[in-house]
């Protein structure tokens, strides 16, 4: 039925990517800008005993330099409670890379030759780099405020888990591990920031969330949200690393507000890895009981998650890949006391692949539990995969979730089960599942609102917070604008992301902008419709209900030769004075509670998602290398509103989440140095290394979402990273513990195996 | 009982203009800019045999060259049926600095260069620069569709002229002839354009018609209006002559979209002068014909006015010098015969005071008419003068004038009456009267839509189509925004003029932006009350239509302790999902016909306003310098939303329609080419030239403008050229029939007086 939704439909923006005429913040140059350079610690922590910027500040070319002095002195935390960071350092540095001091100048050399000016005297402290170093007695505080280093402490219990072991027939505990995964976005972090003399700020900088950019930067420079307009700006990458604030759009601000000229900040490449965020470490340890038949009956989690310095939107992490276990597979009785601990580490916040220790550990004590059982790896997850209908052990309800069919798509085309007892040696094959939910309760940004407005030749200006980092979201809305509208691709421009213009949004977060924005854009549509039959009504003399509107014409239902084109309605609508604009807002039906982080209970989200995956190894004994020889990867997405797009998001989480989540990538370190902070010491999985991906998109209409739509790319990114864990464990006949599963790791666990084989014997 | 409106309240781009931080056009860059310049015809009237651009491609630094051969073919022209031009010249040059082809290069010194390598080989034609000489027998033909160069011709007759003059008592015939003005604006012109690859095309540029240069440039560009963004930036006055396509803008677009980056054009001041637009220069015949009472019973006017080489906005003019009369003063019988005629000069547009040649005749033939009849100037006004409740003779209703509020308010604040008998020898005294529509039928582009947003912090975002040249329109909108709302002015932010955000608004132009655009932002301001009142309706547990809004907060109506501040219905709202968006849009309750301009009839404005003004003069008989002693100026403005803003414009409108335009104001020819295009030689009043000005608002509410506010400033503008002429004459004892009226036009009227004098003794 649907004409514009459903059809993959070729990006808008991919010809000036590909030509290099997209501009990045770092492209950006306005009149008279100056060029912003950032002191950083040396050390992991410290006391600032002098900051003496005046050698700084006689060099030609430096038009300002800025200390804690020149600040607020506001605290940025995503949560009021979690408000644990300024922007400069004041008194104290607690990682190393920390912002001390910043320099405008004329040219970035000048900018970088100022930094180095800067005379800081620190009085070094004791410093702790592991969140159980730092939960342990005698640990160095890194925080007044958190005693035993706990930022963030989620304790949830529901059932009696204490009372459920006696009832399992198979009980397992099991430890696993992570280290830090840095997201690499291809741009590196940029600010452009230029504060006028009316009080305004304008900002340019890559983002996914630019209400909540305005809204903390108004905070911290003091001003209303309406004087702080974050801007439309081409994003290279986000994967959740953009949505938070950072002290170098603050920075670059400041040095525009006191130099009353425009300012550009670059980071390196090494200033991107190490000053934006990373993804959290961590330490899981669960203990599953089964009951013989499979049935997953009691849970027990205890994770701690390497926070890093400071808060930033990182709270969140500490209960979401709880809430994705939760609504993945029914449990009865499940506890779950998850920490953040602060170590004198960069600062961690919500990356796209939520936990590969937590989601991991989940999925292989399910094989385990099959194993110990003697069920296949599939029979136990449709045996325990939450439905359509069911309620989340939190209580979310689930309209929608093509659960089994996703498993069964996977399972089936990988031939599965044939291939479970009877691959080669060395080979192995695994699956994995998640849900996701299409947004989380974000509060007042949790909704969307958007505006339509037509040209007198019926073109179609639609206005939206949705941001598009490189993923298809303003295609997205496009096709959902064209499909409420009646009206072709091409005749709507889009007006994106900028804050002064487009009503409040959540942003690309939390997988919300399909159901939430797209909503909105719906509603909006929807309304401009209404307007237009009604104008339209007294053009062909008819009643606006008998209306219809497609291919650009209104016409009455039945009967298609009573027609006028839409240009000629919006220019009757103007000769009357009615400009047709349409409005509409969305927010989705979830428990809005301060504290849900802490302490999630009802509805969490609008919609869930599903992902499943199945992936075939090869792994070398000799190399202890994993050949990825085949991933099969399907979604219950929803609606696929673009499915080339939908595709693409699965690709990509197969490579991130699997490929560079499970193989690859880890950041190292030296006494909170970070080791390898670029492309040639941090490896991202290219295009050459990627194994074939075979999609399947399992539509399953959402009742709530726009045409159907949901969430489109996070489910695959985590369910395949589980895959290739096991398909790793089946191949090599034992899990790996720790995270990702490098070669050294694979040969270690190989030889480990190899000799408790040997003293068996 | 208004809050914002009727304050004084100070300008916003106030300190970015006088701190010379407000950017124009000219001080904006963008990443990889070229810079354009244009080759102008150096002949008035010619062929064009050969354009060979072969050695300015051939130059280093030389990124595209355009001529009409990669043009569209497009005309322009503001009326359908008076497209008469292209943005390049395809064959014929028909004025001196018509554009011929353009560059785009590195730098603005290679364009030039690369502009004197073109070769052009011309057959020049025989040239017509005078109106009365282009409709004569065996001119040269400029424009083949012209017949006797006519461009347009607007006849008009209502009741009998012909068998009205037996009814009169004094008939009298007068011709007057004034030359060109120009516009003068502090900013030269200029023009940003990028097209990228996505087809979009991006404009900035001074003007005041952002929807209309959208339009255009679409229609010329072959491309839909929604990917042309006209966007926002500082303007440096427009005085009518910003309205207009021009081919810089044309030609700057294209030359982005030939080399894929952005082309930047400046004009010098030389080509602002030329190249942008001038004032008509006409002659007029006038006969009118009075009872003995003083009553005013027939009009015969002829006009010709020189339109220049091009429509392009100039057939407005030829009708509305006549309408301002019409609307002034009551007549039974009047026929009107304006012919704008083609020549071989630049081309003359709309400019902010309609025909010196023309109001300062009418107000000259009641002078005479006054003196012959045994009346004064004043009594002759007041007994002519429309006033509330009646029609025009082309039938249009004014729902309120305070003409005779205003002519009184001048003459006894002059006490006018007893200088006219007994001023000394060269004094002079002289009172002009004019009303002026508040917008003219405009069709499609005649109404105005606004939106208004609200930040989570109570901030509102207001979105209007309105355009500031300069005048202080984006302060009257905020104003009223804040009125509508009950909101401070300061929590307001706008959004204006870029067109791909902003609904369709007219621009300032027609005097319309303060009724139309502003009822726009209005009703969109009281939609948006409506819905905070719903959502706080739930907070206050009140009913919505019990609440009220003032000073940031919405409390139930009698009970201002049961009160919510703004941010929290807001947040309020957000919370449920509802953002609260208002929406108005406005099209002014007029006659729309297709050839209005040709034939006016029916309800052409929905307000008019009144402006009368006196001024005092002493005049050297020696020099035929005039000294002017003070003018007191008088407004029916309808309401002030801004009065220092309106008196603002009235001291705007003294120094150019009077100061400028009686005394100094003409454009100097030789064979077609203009001698006096910079400030040297171009005289216009400054600071220290002008009198003491004397303002007195008459506020009368008008019932359909927001708030009782209707035009302020043009009725100043025109009606103190009509008592600067008359101020002369009185001194002088003769009125001078040429204008501007300067010393050597005074000193030779004088003498020729004097002559007559002589003789006659």
């Amino acid at each position: 039925m649907s004409v514009y939704v459903g059809k993959s439909v070729p990006r808008r923006d991919t010809r000036l990517k590909a030509t290099g005429e997209a501009r990045y913040t770092a492209d950006l140059a306005l009149p008279f800008m100056l060029h912003a350079a950032v002191l950083r610690s040396p050390y992991p922590h410290a006391r600032l005993l002098r900051v003496d910027t005046s050698r700084a500040e006689a060099l030609p070319g430096v038009r300002a330099v800025i200390t804690a002095r020149d600040a607020s002195g506001v605290k940025w935390g995503v949560f009021r409670y979690t408000r644990d960071q300024e922007f400069l350092a004041r008194d104290r540095v607690r990682y190393i890379g920390e912002e001390i001091a910043a320099v405008a100048a004329d040219t970035e050399e000048i900018a970088q030759e100022a930094v180095a000016l800067i005379a800081v005297e620190y009085e070094r402290l004791p410093a702790v780099f592991d969140p159980l170093d730092a939960i342990a007695d005698g640990a160095p505080r890194i925080h007044d405020h958190a005693e035993r280093n706990i930022n963030i402490h989620v304790p949830i219990h529901v059932g009696d888990v204490d009372a459920a072991w006696d009832a399992c027939d198979h009980v397992h505990t099991e430890m696993t591990r992570s280290e830090e995964e840095s997201y690499f976005m291809t741009e590196p972090y940029a600010v452009l920031a230029h504060c006028d003399r009316q009080g305004t700020v304008e900002v340019w900088m890559p983002n996914a969330s630019p209400h909540t950019k305005a809204k903390g930067l108004a905070n911290a420079l003091e001003l209303p949200v309406s004087k702080v307009h974050v801007r439309h700006v081409a994003i290279g990458g986000a994967f959740g690393g953009r949505s938070d604030m950072f002290p170098g759009e603050y920075i670059t601000a400041l040095l525009s507000r006191k130099t009353r000229r425009p300012v550009r900040l670059v980071y390196t490449r090494e200033e991107n890895s190490i000053a934006v965020r990373q993804g959290h470490s961590m330490v899981v340890e669960s203990r599953f009981g089964f009951k013989k038949d499979g049935t997953l009956h009691a849970v027990d989690v205890t994770c701690h998650m390497d926070g890093g310095a400071y808060s930033s939107t990182g709270p969140i992490a500490t209960s979401v890949p709880f809430l994705c276990f939760e609504q993945t597979y029914r449990v009865a009785n499940v506890r779950y006391n998850g920490y953040r601990v602060y170590t004198n580490k960069p600062i961690r916040g919500m990356i796209r692949t939520h936990g590969r220790a937590w989601a991991c550990n989940v999925d292989m004590q399910l094989d385990l539990a099959a194993e110990a059982l003697g069920l296949d790896p599939i029979e136990i997850r449709l045996k325990n995969a939450l439905k359509t209908g069911d309620h989340t052990p939190t209580q979310s309800h689930i309209p929608s979730m093509a659960s089994h069919e996703t498993i069964r798509a996977v399972a089936e085309a990988s031939r599965f089960r044939e291939k479970w007892k009877r691959l080669p040696p060395w080979h192995g094959i695994g699956i994995g599942c998640v849900s996701v939910m299409s947004g989380f309760p974000m509060g007042i940004r949790g909704g969307s609102a958007a505006m339509v407005k037509f040209d007198e030749d019926g073109g179609v200006h639609l206005i939206s917070g949705v941001v598009d980092n490189g993923q298809g979201n303003e295609g997205v809305v496009l096709q959902i604008a064209a499909e409420a509208l009646g009206v072709p691709i091409d005749q709507i421009q889009l007006t994106a992301s900028a804050t002064e213009i487009t009503p409040i949004d959540q942003g690309a977060y939390s997988q919300a902008t399909t159901l939430v924005s797209g909503n909105a854009v719906r509603l909006a549509c929807e309304d401009a419709r209404r307007q237009l039959f009604e104008v339209a009504a007294d053009v062909l003399e008819a009643s606006a209900e008998d209306l219809e509107l497609a291919d650009g014409k209104v016409f009455v239902k039945g009967s298609p030769a009573r027609a006028v084109p839409l240009a000629k309605v919006v220019r009757s609508g103007l000769l009357k004075g009615k400009s047709v604009i349409g409005h509409g807002s969305f927010g989705p039906n979830v428990d809005q509670r301060r504290e849900w982080i802490q302490n999630p209970k009802g509805q969490l989200s609008a919609a869930f998602s599903y992902g499943s995956a199945v992936v075939e190894v090869r792994v070398d004994p000799e190399t202890g290398f994993v050949d990825v020889l085949d991933v099969w990867a399907s979604h219950d997405c929803g609606k696929a509103i673009n499915p080339k797009e939908v595709e693409g998001q699965m690709d990509g989480g197969v490579a991130m989440g699997g490929h560079g989540g499970i193989l690859l990538e880890a950041l190292r370190w030296h006494e909170g140095a970070n080791l390898n902070t670029n492309f040639l010491d941090y490896k991202i999985p290219l295009a050459p290394d990627m194994p074939p991906i075979h999609n399947f998109i399992v539509e399953a209409d959402d009742p709530v979402g726009p045409f159907g739509a949901k969430e489109g790319g996070l489910s695959i990114s985590m369910c395949t990273a589980q895959a290739y864990a096991n398909a790793i464990a089946h191949a090599i006949g034992t899990h790996i513990r720790e995270f990702p599963h490098t070669p050294d790791r694979v040969l270690d666990t190989i030889e480990a195996r190899e000799g408790t084989e040997d003293e068996a014997s």
